[in-house]
């Protein structure tokens, strides 16, 4: 792509030479004269003055750490015109989707709706009632349970499992290993109760790499449209996640608990049983919430208090140490 | 099933009409006339005076609650008689077993022996000389290792692996992508130890899914019977999980440790390497144990006291930053 | 192997019948006749008194705990010698891997390149222009994708994944259902990046089990040579882990952190996002790194402190309570 027409579908202010061509995107330190980077931070100004790159999205505070020759894509907010360029420059998804069809080696059950230009792997299972929609890509070892619904669109990657009746929105993705729809943790003095109920995943969503959502015991266990949620994170039976919520790598959110929209929780944080977090908190990684928290700020600690009395008791506590 | 039918099978005392068919559970916000719900907190009583259940399995004191039309299953628990209740009214397993027999697309060592009823799902993997007990069902894309066993009427759901010399225990169930069996985390100068040991999985155990058991580096690690381990939980070489205990979810038991019977374990709490947590015990969400826990009771926090004596000092804390 | 044999690889001072024939390793109370155990700790004395191991490796401290007919392998370091010990005898992996060649139910596409004496075990698929050098080993389920580089000797587990164009170098080892390669969680306004960097895995690698590994979204995420990774540990987007660093179970690894040589992360600890963890640094179990730690040494808690001021901070604290 030229980089002016880069410009122009970034919105971006070009300094440089508009014909140079741009293939990919690099890193700053190993960009090369076909590519483009981003500058967000002071901290790496100085790797920056030594970049290869053709261009740089930054924005005009930092523009100065560039080389000479280093073309300029400028910016108010580089960071969302580097992600843009990011999908302009590679539009082909990371992981490589089996080719449109099913595969000769998939298993497919004859009651099982596929759409024709849907996607299906080799070993990949759909079992009986299924439905995959139009657009949709099945990868290798993914089992479709029965009765389950993969939405227009929708991506489950390698080995995913959407188990027994449960649904995935249109244009969701679901990454390698997540499994959908296992059995929850409910349990009394007889075992394991059946969790007859499922997981409904919304549109939009992103779910990461062997991250599990239990199904309900009874009724659903809800991700909302547009959440985002990392790999290893665990969500218990009945839980509801808010839409565009965002779910870092590791939290656990345990049975019936109930997560507001646009809340992000950190890394390896936890969300007790029942307990509901609301709109517009955010819960620093490793905080662990025990009660439930319905005014919007930050959170941290265990359990979770608001972020700035935590950090002034922490700071007044090791103050303690040296006197 | 007739409402008066399943009271009867629940031992609970009926106040409505005995001749109502009851098709299934659900909650009590969208149960419809077909279907029992329960109600065991005050905090739901709203929402169980609008049910249009059919009738609700409660305790004395909130039967009050529900509307004039719905029938109810009265019992003293009422929470175990609704568990009850939802294994009568669905019998079936939540995740569709595979048909009896040996699917033609899986592939079972000539050495293997799979008991005539047994079930075993396409791209299931059963190796030599292992051993598939009456009864068992092995779902799709399911390992089981060179001399592994399952027992009778155990199930390994959707790509389980139970590796090379496993046992996993009669009526036991493996959930989708659990590991039982990989190499523990022994290591020395020159690298990871071969750990040549197994697992041995008890009787009526559950292990949820991605849970990950490892092998003893000579010798068992082992699960004991009853035991429950809900997903995403690590349990490492050489452990011993007593029988009954109840691990959470993202559990971490290092290797070694010692589990008594009956411990109960919140979310994401960790247990170091080699030490014992004695029967009675039961440890909070995200605690930390680092050393040896014998008396019973309630413990928290890292490292893990009893938990009075940490909530106690958490307040004073907090209460110190308003002084 | 005979025992005086077994004592000149250990390079240990034989103490007993140098004639007999020790087949296995095994723990101290359930070895037999024909096994050599272990004794490193004080604690196991008494069990050690009533050993019926053949031999037992020991230092010459705790020699005089064992009954007079156990021959003794008397060494400085009897865990190391102990370790090899287990190599020797028992030189078959623990995991049996599939026989060389290219079993007929798996999937390679032919542009994909393996090693004549290479092994790809059923049901693995290996993508277009995907290469597995000479003596690796693929296992059942295994998922190597198009353009994935899988060096000499590396073994991929059961069901292991290494996606889009990364790579695993000689002699590492994935274990069963990690995951080389999945779309990071770099997200912005639009939604997920598209993350089209890659994984590279360094030689004498080891993973664990479930463990998951994000591509970069631009440039690599690397895993230094020698490092060894437990069960269920996460390392995002564009983090370096550096060489014979150790990763403890279910550790997490924010993207872009930089771990240095050497260092050693207790289990379910994890480090946010950017920061650098130097080389000699050693994290406990549960603590978080918010910021960079430079200097070597013991830290933990969340905010990581060194572990000295930390554990004094804490028993003034529960001194307190009894004031």
């Amino acid at each position: 792509m030229r980089l002016a027409d880069l410009a122009a579908r970034l919105d971006a202010r070009l300094d440089g030479d508009g014909d140079r061509r741009i293939l990919r995107v690099a890193p700053l330190d190993t960009a090369g004269s076909d590519a483009l980077a981003g500058l967000f931070e002071r901290r790496f100004r100085e790797a920056a003055g030594r970049t290869e790159a053709a261009a740089v999205v930054v924005d005009e505070a930092l523009a100065e750490a560039l080389p000479p020759g280093c073309a300029r894509l400028v910016h108010p907010e580089p960071r969302a015109a580097w992600g843009n360029a990011l999908r302009l420059l590679h539009p082909r998804p990371p992981l490589t989707p089996p080719p449109p069809g099913i595969d000769p080696r998939a298993v497919v059950h004859p009651t099982a709706q596929v759409a024709p230009d849907a996607r299906v792997g080799p070993f990949a299972v759909v079992d009986a009632e299924a439905r995959v929609g139009p657009g949709a890509a099945i990868f290798a070892f993914v089992h479709v349970g029965p009765g389950a619904v993969v939405g227009p669109d929708a991506v489950l990657a390698t080995r995913a499992s959407v188990l027994d009746g449960c649904a995935i929105g249109a244009g969701s993705w679901i990454g390698p290993g997540a499994v959908i729809g296992s059995v929850g943790f409910g349990i009394d003095r007889a075992g394991r109760l059946p969790h007859v109920g499922r997981v409904r995943v919304g549109a939009g969503v992103t779910i990461g790499a062997q991250s599990c959502v239990d199904r309900a015991t009874v009724g659903e266990t809800v991700i909302g449209d547009g959440a985002h949620l990392d790999n290893l994170v665990q969500v218990g039976h009945n839980a509801h996640i808010g839409p565009r919520a965002v779910l870092c790598g590791q939290v656990g959110i345990a049975g019936g608990a109930r997560i507001g929209a646009g809340v992000v929780i950190g890394g390896q944080a936890g969300v007790a049983g029942h307990v509901t977090v609301g709109p517009g908190v955010r819960l620093a990684a490793q905080s662990g919430v025990t009660k439930s928290l319905r005014a919007p700020g930050d959170y941290s600690g265990h359990p979770a208090e608001p972020n700035r009395a935590r950090l002034r008791r922490l700071a007044r506590e090791r103050r303690g140490e040296h006197e």
